[in-house]
């Protein structure tokens, strides 16, 4: 083994760090699925310091080296050290990018990926830049929930979540973009899937993982506004109202404390009811208009589909009256096209051939537009 | 060669018709790109009784034998007899079906394709029914431009149409589904791409083949009412809004006699002008009504996006606005990828791979609202 | 309707020729299945003027515009004209490969289709040469049966059998070749799938179009020694041996007049007998002797298994002996794909997706060697 | 976390083992890539207990959770043991294998992988029997070199080899097999690619894992005879050819002490010397006779292709030789389709995509014989 110098993750010379954070952070902790760090690096030998804690949920990380994904792991709690590369030919100059492949885990406070460093015998160089930035926002589609694992496979748990075969990776690398992923399970526009209106990706948005909670998520940062104007995506891509849709076939919410409750309603038709839907077609529009202000200049792309059709008429609607309230035409709709018997993965959800197909559609998409 | 017995078309014994038409008619006209007659008929030899007009546009013709597609080709002027097969095995039962590749010439009411009847040494039997009915609405997309003929090739000419390569004959294969196609290449909603008011579908949906014009075909019956209680769509599939779309880009129509004009403008920033878009809006919303009032029971999916996707918030808003307005919930919006650069075909219409990507979405659709 | 000038084809200024045939006949004869005429023309219309006639077998034929499949029917006897385009830019040349469908009928020596020559208001320009020529021989499967028509149909006719939706036009439109079929279904090396020891390709491979039999395909050159000198393909395919194969099922063929029998056989364990195999190694020896003899310069690819590998070993071997004896090294073996449940077509041989398979993995080799 | 009780790898209620190995250790060591153990369990959680070493060459690991790849990481030296799976249904049975990633390594007998047991709070089950069990002998094909990592990734490291995107487990997937992998990188027939004689499959064929050397390896059984009759493939799948053909174009190998030498020589106008290919086809024909007596009951399968055709002739001439001589008709040869610019991947070997090609045709076969 050679000598192998110890670079704290503030002190690397270069490095791209990707997803929402507080740069400032020492360690910096990874909240986000597909949040990480790249750094492009020549020598032999490379190693990555973590630190990793958690509650029940344990993270899981992944990596590529020159684009090309080489591992992917369970993390256990405690500080480590994991060999990304090992007897590379010293001069080639390798692209690694080691990331998160678990959602930020709003049930589980404790559970926590800290970056300390990088020990190698290479040189760093700077990571060249991107023609385009992409964040997509979204649900467990968009945390990759059943990207993983075998067609049958129900439970909820982390190792069948990931960032690393998803349609947001397959779209950027067609575009050759960065990009970056907020999404919760379960969570939806204006409520989750159980009605639950606190399960709203909107209420959380300004803050760099407003859904991270507790105190020691809060003095890594997660509360802090974000910094929109240091990382102006071209494309928001939002791929939320799945969850809004299944909270019609659910009981009502009822806030414990308060009494207070909330449902999306069908008719006795099985016709959604339309105060229920006007309700979300607001949301939608507030979002929007909250997403514009964060985001001044992005194209905004509401995709939608990847686990049925029902809300494509309140999702177009509210677009267009945001389009027609605001004079804004840097919005529109994308259908991606719904999951099939063919294209399923592990707990219902998206498979890995139904994440391409998705990344098919939207990528043809961004080309045309960006 | 055996002994073939004469049967006009109004004496077979079993036959299907496909497609609008005045099934009382003696020689049976064919007006609709996709309309034809399938039999189920044993023997050794068959032949088709034809008899063909036209002033500039030609129609051209093709046929499936057990469900393949055997032949294509141009028909010329006269009365003719195509054989449909020779020397088949005399006991095998074989399903032939002759259909029109052309779309109904609104600007050649010459042309014309009528069927005198079937020669044979075989015996007929019933057509059994399909589990399904589809109806297509659509312009020149839904008349197949571009399905035939190399990539570059460019003039507007009948050889280039299809209903053989064609999103439509796919997706009801994949349903095992009859089918009818109403189209008219450059026709819209309520405009066609040049801005002409006159060139819209609703106008004409209520006749059999309202656009056929002249004399001839008035005296075969396309302007007849349409019997629509003879033939119960499961689902309509409307495929327009891309000419209203491109008039968005066109100068102004007028209409010579009296002055008038139409026109969808932009405003300065190339963004679509309200004013253009309600009425466009307004008259998606017309011709839902129009479609339920003949389809009581039909599921009504609006299908668009081949050729861009830049009407999709009008379509949807006003999808939207027709069922908030009529309780009405059986119609849906659906996005068909697409065309790229992969999948386009001649006349920078769709190629046999953009119908294949479109009939896959819209037959995955149908499957699991039918 | 322009004014048409009439082109004899021996008064074409510019045609390419497909296929062997006598060059200097007037008209031309269409032998072999893929045989026909190409030309580039501008001008608004064309026609080609046919002589068509047969006892049993209809001959049928396609054509391409710009390399697309346009047209393809079946052609009843008598003088007569197809009408190839009309209505195009007068000023756009188009290049126009009118071919035939059906291979050399050995069993109806009155099957034969002649071009007369073309009508046209338009010019006639020189066909580009195309950087390849291949020359396949095969049997049926190069004979394209089971290239139309539904799985499950079952007769021997012309409309299953295609040079049109077939592996060799596939591969020589991904090298950008020009390309002959020499082919005969039911033939084999050494004899035929009834053991027939006539019935073997490399009889006829130096005329013409040795197997058309009789005085009319007589006087129309099919007996004369084939110019090899004229036509020298870069690549030779064989693709024969499935029949020598069947053979081995069957009974023993029997001359009727000398008593004389031929059978390939296998022994009690089912295995190959090795007389017989040994037999049919020489024929594989001799023809490629034969082949070379001919094609001094060509590479011979011997590309077996579209219809089942049993004859691997044998053929291989017989390569290997060649290769020994003579040194030379421009031969080899290329398996192609089995056809399967999910690929096969009509009559219980390769579909349109074997046929692209085989043309993948042929034109990859192709292009590897040449 | 609940109650794990620890089962040392001897004492496992029910296990499969997977790959050759002395059963009766403990712990157990996984020799050759593909190696591992298969449990089936119910509970919460599931730890693996390994012990891990190597001078240079790092051993890499993956397991499939229900058939399906879950991770994939690299093994670093000392005793360690590995979360499986957590949290997940109590009730339910999983399938869980675990595998090396990593070919047996001839040049690093420091090298090993070990499996000391199991920890779980579930209950193991009986493995079902397969329907089949495959055993596939190769070179660094069969190690899978290249599955991992980007086109142009080149350095020689067990990272970019692996047993999980893999010709031989897409093929076991796709027929419900077993299957085990006998492999060495550089390795041939007669012959390694740098033309040294020691590095030939055969000559290691009978031990359990002949080329792991070493006191370290033998303690753990690597050089005992392999039991061939507990374990009795109904295919052994030979892809062996490559090294031998590449040496060919290598300089001569000298043996340091004897100053006896070994080449395989082209002629001067590049074509293969006889003398050469006679003793490369001896070498096939002794090693089909090894495989015949250690395999009487196998189908012996010659799956030659995926890094060029060359030697094509020559092997399949001396498969036909062998039986010739032995009358032994349960060996074929199959041309694997060969790795293309578009299914390349590292270290110029073929990537998954290449894989994938190659498994379907092997699978479609052995589908049609066994």
């Amino acid at each position: 083994m050679n000598d192998l110098k110890y670079y704290p993750t503030q002190e690397l010379p270069y490095c791209r760090i990707h997803g929402r954070t507080d740069r400032s952070m020492q360690p910096l902790p990874l909240f986000w699925t597909g949040s990480g760090l790249e750094v492009l690096v020549n020598g032999t030998e490379l190693w990555i310091d973590l630190e990793v804690d958690f509650d029940f949920h344990e993270p899981w990380a992944a990596y590529r080296v020159d684009g090309a994904l080489m591992g992917r792991q369970m993390l256990l709690p405690g500080r480590q050290s994991l060999c990304l590369f090992r007897n590379m030919s010293p001069e080639a100059v390798k692209d690694v990018f080691f990331f998160r492949e678990l959602q930020a885990m709003s049930e589980d406070p404790a559970c926590r990926l800290l970056v300390h460093g990088f020990k190698t015998d290479g040189t760093f160089f700077p990571v060249p830049d991107r023609p385009y930035k992409l964040e997509f926002i979204g649900d467990s589609i968009t945390s990759g929930e059943g990207t993983y694992g075998a067609v049958g496979d129900q439970p909820w748990i982390p190792m069948f979540m990931s960032a690393s075969r998803h349609y947001a990776a397959m779209t950027a690398q067609a575009l050759n973009a960065d990009f970056r992923l907020i999404s919760q399970g379960g969570w939806g526009v204006v409520c989750g899937w159980d009605n639950n209106p606190h399960h709203a990706l909107p209420l959380c948005y300004r803050q760099i993982c407003g859904l991270a909670c507790g105190p020691a998520n809060e003095a890594l940062g997660a509360q802090k506004p974000n910094p929109f104007e240091e990382w102006r995506p071209d494309a928001v891509i939002v791929n939320l109202g799945t969850n809004d849709n299944g909270a019609f076939d659910q009981p009502a919410w009822q806030d414990e404390s308060t009494g207070e409750t909330f449902q999306n309603k069908r008719n006795p038709d099985g016709s959604l009811e339309a105060a229920s839907v006007e309700r979300f077609e607001q949301g939608v529009i507030d979002f929007l208009k909250q997403l514009r202000s964060c985001n001044p200049d992005a194209h905004i792309v509401w995709a939608y589909g990847m686990l049925g059709y029902e809300l494509t008429l309140p999702i177009a609607h509210a677009l267009d009256t945001f389009r027609k309230e605001t004079g804004d035409t840097r919005i529109s709709f994308l259908q991606l096209p719904n999951t099939t018997e063919e294209t399923i993965g592990s707990r219902f959800h998206p498979g890995v051939r139904s994440h391409e197909r998705a990344a098919g559609v939207l990528s043809e998409y961004l080309k045309s537009i960006l």
